[in-house]
């Protein structure tokens, strides 16, 4: 018998349960062709549909513009921090960072080791519970690039507004909460994300660039991250991760189904109400993030007493309700509510919150 | 119903049977988890356990000494091809190439990015079919490393023997035959392979490194392939490729009880053996390369008169022997008989050469 919890994973996380069962039923043989999807060569046809079918939804999930470039590849966000100046940051240039929480620090780390990076605002002065408003930045006239974190997994903050930046190119990580709402892709030079919160399985890594900002790719780029050979390659310069394409085109499909973005976003904007509700209604559990920057997808959340958190775990687990311990960076509770999680799931959490509250406020 | 092919695909190849119907059954419920493992933290117990157990059973198979490190990365063997220089070439340092074919002149281009290349010896004298003995091999004193590709998937050319570099650490692109014969490890520096042939799904590289040659990394170097950072964590740096992790896991589990390393060679030369033998029975089929120097594991193979190609893959498609069309490279047919190619699926490939060549000679 399979059961199935409520899984609150910041990442990798809950995948759409009939994705799931479809890659279940076909996991030996995929439309009769005798063979799994992981078995198949790249090149060949059947593979061939699978990924431009995966491509054309994700386009027509978030209107992806014609001139822009829409590339699978490996390594996470992680990677993409290096491959980005890579790509786009001259050995002599400068690119704006801001900082806005753990995965911003990693950015800006790991981009200071090709260039000079200058930070145009940080929230460090409040424990990165807020997103600095674009009044407070200092942005460089001739940065390569602006680079934003539109959704910090960790400290759960999210932005609510698409920078400005003129004519300088906007580069977004927005893996923790790409494809939960719909995003207008023009605004942005370079958008990434690791797969493993609403796209797919960890080990794909989507990337979306304008045409016009590939080809900059320094010499010392390796040939499978440069923007330009894959964008001509159809991101089949290398083998690519075949089987999170598959996936990743299911999750495409089942979003289309779910009626697309705008209602995929209605359903997410309803489960973080009922969750940062619940949240705020006693003072028992908090959050510590400004109301107007709190993140739908990541929901850290803390026990006045600390002590608790324990028996809050066991208790959750009980449950059916399963990886809600927070970062270890950070301690507490979080839960991760993305696309994939219903809101059942979210409810279950609230009633088990009410529960533990009766037993112990 | 399920039905399946033999499926002589060069890449992604066919996987064990058993390992996919573990995987199918468990998918979305992992030993009672309510969950997948793609939904699993990687950070968490039970993910854990599967990567440990992974990396225990590799080393058992092949016997890795202690003193190496198993890294689980992600970007493919195209990606490796940078990464080894900025591991292990200084900016100022040269490095010795084997060119043994379309790999091996892939890896040669990428890695002269990085630094000064020497090839120490070529085969493109016979169109890259033998390789070339060590004696004839001029390498450099003050070289960082040595580099081979130890089977060449597209030649179909695999090296029958170690090369002795003396103090120099010897670097192996292994990508194809890894896993299909015993192997002493300790004879090599690094070696490294995409799984996606005999160890798991495309998306997942298996880089092993001796100990020492880690923290020599370039600055350029992206944190997430700097091969100490990812020694350090467990290859947790960044989220691993988890998924590709467990089933390649899994095929561990499949290839101990199999018999081991020892066990598979034995198939492997029989399933060679069979097939090499057609190939040369009458003329009516040939493969160019130095009988000592053929691969085990990618079987190129030719009809005297090539416009038979098409009526023969045909036929063959229809008997259920699949993906035998040549790489567009070198046309033709190959076979290529990883580790969960059954010989019974060899002994239907020889079964359907000989009906064609009753029919055509």
């Amino acid at each position: 018998m399979t059961r199935r919890v409520y899984n609150f994973s910041a990442g990798p996380a809950a995948m759409p349960e009939p994705v799931l069962q479809r890659a279940q039923q076909e996991l030996l043989d995929w439309h009769g062709r005798g063979m799994s999807v992981m078995e198949m060569s790249h090149r060949g046809a059947d593979f061939g549909s699978i990924a431009t079918k995966a491509e054309a939804d994700l386009r027509a999930l978030l209107g992806i513009p014609a001139d822009y470039r829409v590339l699978f590849l490996q390594g996470g966000a992680l990677a993409q921090n290096a491959i980005v100046p890579l790509n786009l940051l001259p050995p002599d240039g400068v690119a704006d960072y801001l900082d806005t929480g753990h995965w911003a620090r990693k950015s800006i780390a790991e981009a200071g080791k090709y260039g000079r990076i200058n930070v145009a605002a940080s929230s460090a002065d409040a424990q990165y519970t807020y997103v600095p408003p674009q009044a407070s930045w200092r942005l460089t006239r001739e940065a390569s690039y602006v680079h934003v974190t539109t959704n910090e997994t960790i400290g759960g903050v999210e932005y609510g507004f698409i920078p400005d930046t003129g004519g300088v190119p906007l580069v977004a990580d927005a893996s923790s909460h790409l494809l939960s709402r719909p995003l207008d892709v023009a605004r942005f030079g370079v958008i990434y994300a690791g797969a493993q919160k609403n796209i797919g399985p960890a080990g794909l890594t989507l990337v979306i660039v304008r045409a016009d900002l590939t080809g900059r790719a320094r010499r010392e780029c390796p040939s499978v991250f440069d923007y330009a050979v894959q964008a001509q390659t159809g991101s089949m310069f290398n083998t690519p991760a075949t089987f999170g394409i598959y996936l990743a085109g299911l999750t495409f499909e089942w979003l289309l189904a779910q009626g697309g973005l705008a209602a995929i976003e209605r359903a997410n904007i309803a489960k973080a109400q009922a969750l940062y509700a619940e949240i705020d209604r006693t003072g028992f559990y908090s959050n510590p993030v400004r109301p107007s920057d709190r993140s739908r997808m990541n929901v850290p959340f803390f026990l006045r007493d600390t002590r608790l958190d324990a028996a809050f775990l066991e208790g959750a687990e009980a449950r059916g309700l399963s990886q809600l311990k927070g970062h270890r960076a950070v301690g507490g509770m979080r839960a991760s509510i993305y696309n994939a999680m219903p809101l059942a799931g979210v409810l279950a959490l609230v009633d088990w919150m009410r529960e533990f509250e009766r037993g112990h406020g």
